[in-house]
């Protein structure tokens, strides 16, 4: 046993009564009567980061939870690592479901049940924990150290991308860990190294000045639900494909290691349709198979549809105006704004004669890629490695972290995620979990990864 | 001038002044505090019925508001008519714009004011007062009547198909007549020979056991709102017909004088369009002209549709299932319920695959048609040039009455709709009146027609 992983070790119930401790502050972002516990938890954050010898270390208030950084900054020619993680919690509802109390920590299994175990409070703790490890044992730090732990993550990060832009020299960095997703399996390290991307819209389409009484216009007046259909019907082809013109153009396609790394790890369809109660999985582009389609490629989904009458009974109206909301999954190198730009323009080249459409365009998030023979992937695989004794699965998830995209962009910096949970605890769920035996050597891969840089 | 004219002339006022005094009981058929004044109304029509000299007058209890019966049978080879009129009226909200109080009737400009003036007590005392005048005159009638008079007419007539088919032997008759109508302007007569009939159905369609995440699934699974729009896409072809099998194989055309009276009755599209707001009439079947289209073609309207998320912002879900509301306008021969077999059936076998629908059937409304050159229109034709000096205009309505054609199926009799109002007399809508022109013209054009029988 190295002398690294005996002090961790030998800390291990020190450290997890520690957590404990900020477990039990119900630091909950997205309700108001939490809006103290919030601030009590940034000062235990904010604290623990000053004991552990980090400096600079900030509370900055914004309109609404504060932002943490603190940094250590003594490795003159070493490259500088940022760390993001967050404080807050989703709400516990429904209490009922939890076995013991959201905020009284509590170990069953090797596992430490509450609130923020998992997602993100023992994930960020983690790695306050491998710079502790470090310092205590050389006096210094292999590289630069940044943290950035804010406490609106659970309500969509509002504050974050203003504060990234209004800093981004004190927070220049050549690397952004981020530990905030999950493992591919117990024993099995994983790197999310792509999220997609979104963008959003709506549109109305307008027909008469009033919605028409079908007896008196019917069969001589547009209806406002039809050209609607018409309109959407145009959205896709028969194949499943995306039928904007340049949709598709700016798509980085898989390479062929990273099709085999998907169809290696497998995934069992029959299960899945059997969860859903679905015959089969012929969403989205037919010519694709199932793990590709959900992770790797670009949708255009309705999200929402609708005109005209919708209660009890009959209604014998002609609508006059009809609705749809539209959102898009892009992946690496769409650009949001160009695509909505190309549905705003589709909508209203294909609007049917004798209506008019109104696009707003909504939401957008780019889309997140650090390439798996990336340097700092490539580190991190090795970190794993080293702890695991296993190589870990590349993943991509298909749905969109809009603030891994923000941290790439306003830093110029590839962002890593390590993810030390696993998919089975529970986060935003009752019994929210961590499994220890990811505790320990959490802080040894984080270490290891600092050592490799 | 006749004597039958001189005698309707001479008793102008006093008639006016007795349909004052119907006109004075709020008979309002849908509100529950109006239940009294129905029974009022239903007792002051017997009344008048007995007075004037009808026999075996009935009110009729039913679940809703009662039924009147009377009749005149002493012309034993002399056909019989039925006369059907309502004595309820719709509410008179918003109060604030009548310029007299509604049940406060008032001569102004030679109308009177008050609700239900035209629709229906107005008209349907015509009728009483040309049955009082003959029996005055000749001391009895050029052919037996019944007369049908009920108080649900504005809330669907819930009760009446009962009634009609608990008493088929009762009500037996040559001709059923209703004054619910208008003309077609000022000095010229009409009879709406068509109307149009009606089928309703809606429809769900499900995917998945439940709303799915578009970052997990989405680009994987079908969307319900795309199902949705694929198969409404189905029901019309590109040139507005609808597309559903069968659909027009019973369709009468029209005959060659009754596109030439459409045709010769002109309509101001340009002024529709304006009121409309619309650039263009394109509407249902586009190798048909607008006037033929919205009164004597069939129809499939998507009333309603509707799926997924509908508030403000965006969500990314994808809907496990999307709805839509359908009704039909049909015309003669058209069977309300083999339509909507045939649009059941379109459904189902037009549901894509990954998908299940629900198909609901709703109201049915048969079509009705007494053709124009029947001889029961043709005698309330003369009858209309003897007082009017004019033929009548023959019209198709757009809109649906079910209990004319529920007349015409239960009694096995050609209908015949006289109207006396004026289009713009306002009815359901404040300042109600009815133009005392066509006062003593209407009981003198019913006294005729019935010496015409």
């Amino acid at each position: 046993m190295s002398q690294l992983s005996e002090f961790v070790s030998s800390n291990h119930d020190r450290n997890v009564e520690e957590l404990k401790e900020l477990l039990r502050i119900p630091s909950v972002s997205s309700l108001s009567e939490h809006k103290e516990d919030i601030q009590k938890a940034a000062s235990w954050i904010a604290n623990k980061l000053k004991t552990i010898g980090m400096e600079h270390v900030e509370i900055t208030q914004t309109n609404g939870h504060p932002i943490i950084y603190a940094d250590w900054l003594h490795q003159e020619n070493a490259p500088t690592v940022l760390v993001y993680g967050h404080y807050d919690v989703q709400p516990v509802d429904p209490i009922d479901l939890w076995e013991t109390p959201p905020f009284e920590p509590d170990i069953r299994d090797e596992k430490i049940f509450a609130r923020g175990a998992t997602d993100d409070k023992g994930q960020t703790f983690l790695h306050i924990k491998a710079v502790e490890t470090l310092l205590k044992l050389e006096n210094k730090l292999p590289v630069n150290i940044k943290f950035c732990i804010e406490g609106e993550e659970e309500i969509g990060s509002p504050h974050l991308p203003q504060f990234l832009s209004d800093n981004k020299e004190k927070l220049a960095c050549d690397v952004v860990v981020i530990s905030d997703s999950d493992m591919w399996d117990r024993g099995v390290p994983a790197i999310t190294y792509s999220l997609r991307g979104l963008c959003a819209l709506e549109f109305s389409l307008k027909t008469a000045n009033t919605d028409l009484h079908s007896g008196m216009f019917g069969g001589g007046v547009q209806n406002a639900n039809h050209l609607l259909v018409q309109l959407l019907s145009t959205l896709h082809d028969e194949n499943g494909k995306v039928n904007v013109a340049q949709f598709y153009d700016d798509v980085l396609e898989l390479t062929e290691f990273e099709k085999e790394q998907i169809k290696a790890l497998g995934f069992d369809e029959e299960k899945l349709k059997k969860s859903l109660g679905l015959s089969d999985l012929t969403g989205g582009e037919n010519d694709f198979p199932y793990s590709e389609k959900i992770s790797s490629r670009p949708t255009l989904e309705i999200n929402g549809l609708w005109g005209g009458f919708q209660g009890e009974g009959t209604k014998t109206v002609i609508p006059n105006e009809a609705h749809a909301k539209i959102t898009c999954r892009l992946v690496n190198n769409q650009n949001p704004e160009k695509i909505q730009g190309l549905i705003k323009k589709h909508i209203e080249e294909h609007a049917p004669e004798g209506c008019t459409v109104k696009v707003t365009l909504q939401d957008t998030g780019n889309p997140f890629l650090t390439p798996i023979d990336s340097p700092m992937i490539q580190k991190a695989a090795r970190a794993y490695e080293q702890v695991y004794g296993k190589s870990p699965v590349y993943k991509r998830e298909g749905g969109s972290i809009p603030i891994v995209s923000d941290f790439n962009q306003a830093l110029h910096a590839p962002v890593v995620l390590m993810g030390f949970g696993l998919p089975d605890e529970n986060l935003h769920a009752p019994n929210e979990h961590f499994n220890l035996e990811n505790f320990d050597k959490g802080i040894l891969t984080i270490c290891s990864f600092l050592e490799l840089m």
